[in-house]
Protein backbone atom coordinates (compact mmCIF):
# COMPACT_ATOMS: atom_id res chain seq x y z
CA UNK A 1 0.00 0.00 0.00
CA UNK A 2 1.45 3.13 -1.01
CA UNK A 3 1.82 5.68 1.82
CA UNK A 4 2.04 8.90 -0.58
CA UNK A 5 -0.85 11.53 0.43
CA UNK A 6 -3.74 11.37 -2.09
CA UNK A 7 -4.07 14.34 -4.73
CA UNK A 8 -6.61 16.58 -4.07
CA UNK A 9 -10.37 14.99 -4.16
CA UNK A 10 -12.36 18.55 -3.19
CA UNK A 11 -13.44 22.11 -4.33
CA UNK A 12 -14.48 24.77 -1.53
CA UNK A 13 -17.20 26.69 -2.22
CA UNK A 14 -18.09 29.73 -0.33
CA UNK A 15 -21.43 31.67 0.40
CA UNK A 16 -21.51 34.93 2.82
CA UNK A 17 -25.22 35.37 4.45
CA UNK A 18 -25.08 39.46 5.40
CA UNK A 19 -26.94 39.97 7.98
CA UNK A 20 -28.34 43.82 8.62
CA UNK A 21 -28.96 43.50 12.43
CA UNK A 22 -30.53 46.85 12.70
CA UNK A 23 -33.89 45.76 10.63
CA UNK A 24 -33.11 41.75 10.32
CA UNK A 25 -32.62 41.62 6.83
CA UNK A 26 -30.46 39.51 4.73
CA UNK A 27 -28.81 40.28 1.47
CA UNK A 28 -29.94 37.25 -1.17
CA UNK A 29 -29.51 37.18 -4.89
CA UNK A 30 -31.32 34.46 -7.71
CA UNK A 31 -28.75 33.32 -10.33
CA UNK A 32 -28.71 33.56 -13.93
CA UNK A 33 -29.95 30.46 -15.99
CA UNK A 34 -29.82 27.96 -12.34
CA UNK A 35 -32.82 27.03 -10.04
CA UNK A 36 -35.53 29.20 -11.05
CA UNK A 37 -36.37 31.91 -8.46
CA UNK A 38 -34.91 30.56 -5.69
CA UNK A 39 -33.30 33.23 -3.26
CA UNK A 40 -29.33 31.86 -2.19
CA UNK A 41 -26.60 33.92 -0.07
CA UNK A 42 -24.28 34.72 -2.85
CA UNK A 43 -21.17 33.17 -2.97
CA UNK A 44 -19.12 31.15 -5.46
CA UNK A 45 -16.06 28.58 -5.51
CA UNK A 46 -13.23 29.93 -3.48
CA UNK A 47 -9.57 30.42 -5.97
CA UNK A 48 -6.39 28.11 -5.17
CA UNK A 49 -4.74 29.19 -1.90
CA UNK A 50 -7.74 31.49 -0.51
CA UNK A 51 -9.58 31.12 2.92
CA UNK A 52 -12.76 30.44 3.80
CA UNK A 53 -13.21 34.54 4.36
CA UNK A 54 -13.47 35.34 0.76
CA UNK A 55 -16.72 34.87 1.18
CA UNK A 56 -16.59 38.79 1.95
CA UNK A 57 -14.74 39.11 -2.05
CA UNK A 58 -17.45 36.69 -3.22
CA UNK A 59 -20.28 39.14 -2.07
CA UNK A 60 -18.28 42.23 -2.96
CA UNK A 61 -17.81 41.02 -6.43
CA UNK A 62 -21.57 39.64 -7.04
CA UNK A 63 -23.49 42.43 -5.06
CA UNK A 64 -21.36 45.28 -4.68
CA UNK A 65 -22.13 45.07 -0.83
CA UNK A 66 -18.61 45.53 1.50
CA UNK A 67 -19.01 43.38 4.23
CA UNK A 68 -16.68 41.69 7.34
CA UNK A 69 -16.82 38.21 8.34
CA UNK A 70 -18.26 37.55 12.13
CA UNK A 71 -18.18 33.61 11.87
CA UNK A 72 -18.38 30.24 10.33
CA UNK A 73 -22.47 29.24 10.09
CA UNK A 74 -22.72 25.75 8.28
CA UNK A 75 -20.31 23.29 6.00
CA UNK A 76 -22.21 20.52 3.56
CA UNK A 77 -20.14 17.82 2.31
CA UNK A 78 -21.60 16.53 -0.99
CA UNK A 79 -20.13 13.94 -3.53
CA UNK A 80 -20.18 12.82 -7.23
CA UNK A 81 -21.29 17.08 -7.69
CA UNK A 82 -22.29 17.80 -11.36
CA UNK A 83 -20.75 20.94 -11.44
CA UNK A 84 -17.53 19.63 -9.82
CA UNK A 85 -17.02 17.36 -12.76
CA UNK A 86 -17.79 14.09 -10.13
CA UNK A 87 -15.34 15.19 -7.38
CA UNK A 88 -16.31 16.29 -4.22
CA UNK A 89 -17.36 19.36 -2.95
CA UNK A 90 -18.14 21.31 0.36
CA UNK A 91 -20.35 24.51 0.59
CA UNK A 92 -18.97 26.64 3.53
CA UNK A 93 -21.99 29.82 4.72
CA UNK A 94 -20.64 32.28 6.82
CA UNK A 95 -21.88 35.13 8.82
CA UNK A 96 -20.90 38.85 7.81
CA UNK A 97 -22.13 42.07 9.07
CA UNK A 98 -22.47 45.10 6.21
CA UNK A 99 -20.18 47.82 5.96
CA UNK A 100 -22.17 49.43 3.11
CA UNK A 101 -25.84 48.74 1.77
CA UNK A 102 -26.39 49.89 -1.52
CA UNK A 103 -26.97 47.32 -4.14
CA UNK A 104 -24.24 47.25 -7.12
CA UNK A 105 -25.10 43.78 -8.59
CA UNK A 106 -23.13 41.14 -11.09
CA UNK A 107 -25.71 41.18 -13.98
CA UNK A 108 -23.60 38.69 -15.47
CA UNK A 109 -24.23 35.85 -12.56
CA UNK A 110 -27.22 37.16 -11.05
CA UNK A 111 -30.90 38.05 -12.25
CA UNK A 112 -32.26 39.43 -8.44
CA UNK A 113 -30.43 40.97 -5.73
CA UNK A 114 -32.07 42.24 -2.72
CA UNK A 115 -32.29 42.66 1.10
CA UNK A 116 -35.06 40.24 2.26
CA UNK A 117 -36.01 39.49 5.41
CA UNK A 118 -34.76 36.54 7.44
CA UNK A 119 -38.56 35.74 8.80
CA UNK A 120 -39.42 35.76 5.30
CA UNK A 121 -36.31 33.76 3.76
CA UNK A 122 -36.83 31.17 6.86
CA UNK A 123 -40.64 30.76 5.38
CA UNK A 124 -40.86 30.89 1.26
CA UNK A 125 -41.32 28.29 -0.72
CA UNK A 126 -38.53 30.27 -3.29
CA UNK A 127 -35.50 28.86 -2.29
CA UNK A 128 -33.35 26.42 -1.43
CA UNK A 129 -33.60 23.43 1.83
CA UNK A 130 -30.12 25.04 2.41
CA UNK A 131 -30.65 28.41 2.19
CA UNK A 132 -34.07 28.18 4.09
CA UNK A 133 -32.25 25.84 6.95
CA UNK A 134 -29.76 29.01 7.51
CA UNK A 135 -32.57 31.50 7.83
CA UNK A 136 -33.74 30.10 10.35
CA UNK A 137 -30.91 29.49 11.65
CA UNK A 138 -29.88 33.30 11.37
CA UNK A 139 -33.27 34.43 12.82
CA UNK A 140 -32.20 32.44 15.65
CA UNK A 141 -29.16 34.20 16.44
CA UNK A 142 -30.77 37.29 15.67
CA UNK A 143 -33.05 36.54 18.16
CA UNK A 144 -30.97 34.81 20.80
CA UNK A 145 -27.82 36.32 19.80
CA UNK A 146 -25.81 35.02 17.70
CA UNK A 147 -23.04 33.31 19.89
CA UNK A 148 -25.93 30.30 20.17
CA UNK A 149 -25.03 29.69 16.59
CA UNK A 150 -21.89 30.76 15.47
CA UNK A 151 -18.18 28.98 15.20
CA UNK A 152 -15.40 31.55 15.81
CA UNK A 153 -12.15 31.80 14.35
CA UNK A 154 -9.00 32.22 14.79
CA UNK A 155 -5.98 32.04 13.08
CA UNK A 156 -2.76 29.74 14.83
CA UNK A 157 0.80 29.29 13.64
CA UNK A 158 1.38 26.25 12.00
CA UNK A 159 4.12 23.80 13.10
CA UNK A 160 5.85 24.92 9.56
CA UNK A 161 7.74 27.93 10.10
CA UNK A 162 6.08 30.87 9.56
CA UNK A 163 2.40 29.71 8.06
CA UNK A 164 -0.55 30.16 10.04
CA UNK A 165 -4.11 28.04 9.73
CA UNK A 166 -7.48 29.12 10.67
CA UNK A 167 -9.15 27.13 13.26
CA UNK A 168 -13.07 27.00 13.37
CA UNK A 169 -14.88 25.90 16.32
CA UNK A 170 -17.46 26.93 19.18
CA UNK A 171 -16.33 30.07 21.27
CA UNK A 172 -15.05 28.56 24.89
CA UNK A 173 -16.48 30.75 27.46
CA UNK A 174 -13.43 32.01 29.30
CA UNK A 175 -15.31 31.38 32.90
CA UNK B 1 -13.16 34.94 -18.27
CA UNK B 2 -13.82 31.17 -18.09
CA UNK B 3 -16.43 29.93 -16.15
CA UNK B 4 -15.89 26.22 -16.65
CA UNK B 5 -15.37 25.34 -12.72
CA UNK B 6 -12.27 24.89 -11.35
CA UNK B 7 -10.23 21.98 -10.33
CA UNK B 8 -10.04 20.56 -6.68
CA UNK B 9 -8.30 22.43 -4.61
CA UNK B 10 -8.39 20.06 -1.24
CA UNK B 11 -7.84 16.78 0.39
CA UNK B 12 -9.95 16.39 3.55
CA UNK B 13 -8.21 15.00 6.17
CA UNK B 14 -10.43 13.85 9.33
CA UNK B 15 -9.74 12.93 13.56
CA UNK B 16 -11.62 11.32 16.07
CA UNK B 17 -11.87 12.67 19.72
CA UNK B 18 -13.03 9.28 21.14
CA UNK B 19 -14.11 10.33 24.55
CA UNK B 20 -15.48 7.69 27.17
CA UNK B 21 -18.06 9.58 28.88
CA UNK B 22 -18.03 7.48 32.13
CA UNK B 23 -14.43 8.52 32.94
CA UNK B 24 -13.31 11.45 30.97
CA UNK B 25 -11.02 9.82 28.96
CA UNK B 26 -10.19 10.55 25.49
CA UNK B 27 -8.49 8.48 22.94
CA UNK B 28 -5.09 9.59 21.51
CA UNK B 29 -1.72 8.09 19.79
CA UNK B 30 1.14 9.20 19.29
CA UNK B 31 2.79 8.96 15.07
CA UNK B 32 5.64 7.09 14.53
CA UNK B 33 8.12 8.99 12.23
CA UNK B 34 6.37 12.53 13.10
CA UNK B 35 6.39 14.96 15.59
CA UNK B 36 7.75 13.28 19.12
CA UNK B 37 5.83 12.46 21.69
CA UNK B 38 2.93 14.76 20.61
CA UNK B 39 -0.57 13.28 21.63
CA UNK B 40 -3.33 13.56 18.65
CA UNK B 41 -6.53 12.20 17.76
CA UNK B 42 -6.35 9.40 15.47
CA UNK B 43 -7.32 10.11 11.69
CA UNK B 44 -6.24 10.34 7.95
CA UNK B 45 -6.93 11.52 4.81
CA UNK B 46 -10.12 10.69 3.53
CA UNK B 47 -10.63 8.39 0.73
CA UNK B 48 -12.18 9.84 -2.56
CA UNK B 49 -15.85 9.92 -1.93
CA UNK B 50 -15.43 9.28 1.71
CA UNK B 51 -17.80 11.88 3.92
CA UNK B 52 -16.14 13.35 6.89
CA UNK B 53 -18.12 10.62 9.36
CA UNK B 54 -15.05 8.39 7.79
CA UNK B 55 -13.24 9.17 11.32
CA UNK B 56 -15.15 6.16 12.44
CA UNK B 57 -13.04 3.71 9.96
CA UNK B 58 -10.17 5.69 10.25
CA UNK B 59 -9.81 5.15 14.60
CA UNK B 60 -10.82 1.48 14.10
CA UNK B 61 -8.30 0.60 11.66
CA UNK B 62 -5.69 3.25 13.35
CA UNK B 63 -6.72 1.98 16.94
CA UNK B 64 -8.52 -1.01 16.47
CA UNK B 65 -11.50 0.85 19.11
CA UNK B 66 -15.08 0.97 17.40
CA UNK B 67 -16.99 4.12 17.14
CA UNK B 68 -20.24 5.69 16.30
CA UNK B 69 -20.26 9.37 15.23
CA UNK B 70 -21.73 12.16 17.44
CA UNK B 71 -21.07 15.60 16.03
CA UNK B 72 -18.26 17.78 13.93
CA UNK B 73 -16.51 19.89 16.56
CA UNK B 74 -13.52 22.21 14.49
CA UNK B 75 -12.33 23.15 11.21
CA UNK B 76 -9.29 24.19 10.13
CA UNK B 77 -7.97 25.65 6.93
CA UNK B 78 -4.29 25.59 5.66
CA UNK B 79 -2.87 26.19 2.42
CA UNK B 80 0.24 24.81 0.52
CA UNK B 81 0.67 22.24 3.19
CA UNK B 82 3.92 20.31 2.99
CA UNK B 83 1.84 16.73 2.78
CA UNK B 84 -0.78 17.61 0.01
CA UNK B 85 2.31 18.58 -2.29
CA UNK B 86 1.30 22.65 -2.17
CA UNK B 87 -2.46 22.04 -2.49
CA UNK B 88 -4.74 23.37 0.81
CA UNK B 89 -5.84 21.32 3.27
CA UNK B 90 -9.00 20.74 5.29
CA UNK B 91 -8.39 19.10 8.76
CA UNK B 92 -11.72 18.53 10.51
CA UNK B 93 -11.88 16.73 13.94
CA UNK B 94 -14.87 15.04 14.55
CA UNK B 95 -16.22 13.99 18.48
CA UNK B 96 -17.32 10.04 18.62
CA UNK B 97 -18.52 7.94 21.33
CA UNK B 98 -16.86 4.64 22.01
CA UNK B 99 -18.07 0.88 21.26
CA UNK B 100 -15.39 -0.89 22.46
CA UNK B 101 -12.72 -0.12 24.87
CA UNK B 102 -9.55 -2.86 24.10
CA UNK B 103 -7.03 -0.85 22.29
CA UNK B 104 -5.61 -3.04 19.42
CA UNK B 105 -3.52 0.06 17.56
CA UNK B 106 -1.91 -0.04 14.49
CA UNK B 107 2.09 -0.49 14.95
CA UNK B 108 2.83 0.68 11.14
CA UNK B 109 1.33 3.91 11.57
CA UNK B 110 1.81 4.68 15.46
CA UNK B 111 4.15 4.44 18.36
CA UNK B 112 2.19 4.78 21.65
CA UNK B 113 -2.02 4.64 21.60
CA UNK B 114 -3.98 4.99 25.18
CA UNK B 115 -6.97 6.78 26.75
CA UNK B 116 -5.70 9.59 28.27
CA UNK B 117 -7.91 11.78 30.66
CA UNK B 118 -9.04 15.19 28.39
CA UNK B 119 -7.92 17.24 31.56
CA UNK B 120 -4.24 16.03 31.53
CA UNK B 121 -4.49 16.49 27.31
CA UNK B 122 -5.62 19.85 27.95
CA UNK B 123 -2.84 20.53 29.93
CA UNK B 124 0.42 18.92 28.79
CA UNK B 125 3.04 20.11 26.37
CA UNK B 126 3.14 16.82 24.67
CA UNK B 127 0.83 17.68 22.28
CA UNK B 128 -0.35 19.96 19.29
CA UNK B 129 -1.79 23.48 19.70
CA UNK B 130 -5.01 22.49 17.47
CA UNK B 131 -5.45 19.01 19.44
CA UNK B 132 -4.31 20.81 23.10
CA UNK B 133 -7.77 23.13 21.74
CA UNK B 134 -9.97 20.50 21.21
CA UNK B 135 -8.88 19.13 24.58
CA UNK B 136 -10.59 22.48 26.40
CA UNK B 137 -13.53 22.54 24.47
CA UNK B 138 -14.23 18.82 25.35
CA UNK B 139 -13.63 19.58 28.58
CA UNK B 140 -16.42 22.31 28.56
CA UNK B 141 -18.46 20.20 26.92
CA UNK B 142 -17.79 17.12 29.33
CA UNK B 143 -18.75 19.39 32.34
CA UNK B 144 -21.67 21.57 30.63
CA UNK B 145 -22.74 19.32 28.09
CA UNK B 146 -21.91 18.80 24.43
CA UNK B 147 -24.14 20.18 23.07
CA UNK B 148 -22.83 23.69 23.48
CA UNK B 149 -19.84 22.45 21.57
CA UNK B 150 -21.13 20.56 18.90
CA UNK B 151 -21.93 20.53 15.34
CA UNK B 152 -25.03 18.47 14.84
CA UNK B 153 -25.24 16.63 11.49
CA UNK B 154 -28.17 15.76 8.86
CA UNK B 155 -28.50 14.17 5.63
CA UNK B 156 -30.58 16.01 3.38
CA UNK B 157 -31.91 14.92 -0.26
CA UNK B 158 -30.04 16.89 -3.05
CA UNK B 159 -31.54 18.92 -6.15
CA UNK B 160 -29.83 16.23 -7.96
CA UNK B 161 -32.05 13.30 -7.56
CA UNK B 162 -31.09 10.53 -5.63
CA UNK B 163 -28.38 11.67 -4.15
CA UNK B 164 -27.89 13.49 -0.81
CA UNK B 165 -25.65 15.37 1.31
CA UNK B 166 -24.90 16.17 5.19
CA UNK B 167 -25.23 19.46 6.41
CA UNK B 168 -23.19 20.33 9.88
CA UNK B 169 -24.59 23.37 11.60
CA UNK B 170 -25.54 24.22 15.08
CA UNK B 171 -28.44 22.57 16.77
CA UNK B 172 -31.60 25.29 16.31
CA UNK B 173 -33.24 24.72 19.76
CA UNK B 174 -36.85 23.43 18.73
CA UNK B 175 -38.45 25.98 21.28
Amino acid sequence: ESKLPGFATHQIGVAGAVVDESNGKVLVVQDKNKTKNAWKFPGGLSDPGENIVTAVREVLEETGIRSEFRSLLSIRQQHNHPGAFGMSDIYVICRLRPLSYDIHFCTRECERCEWLSLAELARTADTTPITSRVARLLLHGLERGFESIDLAMEELPAVYSGMFYQLYHRQIPSS
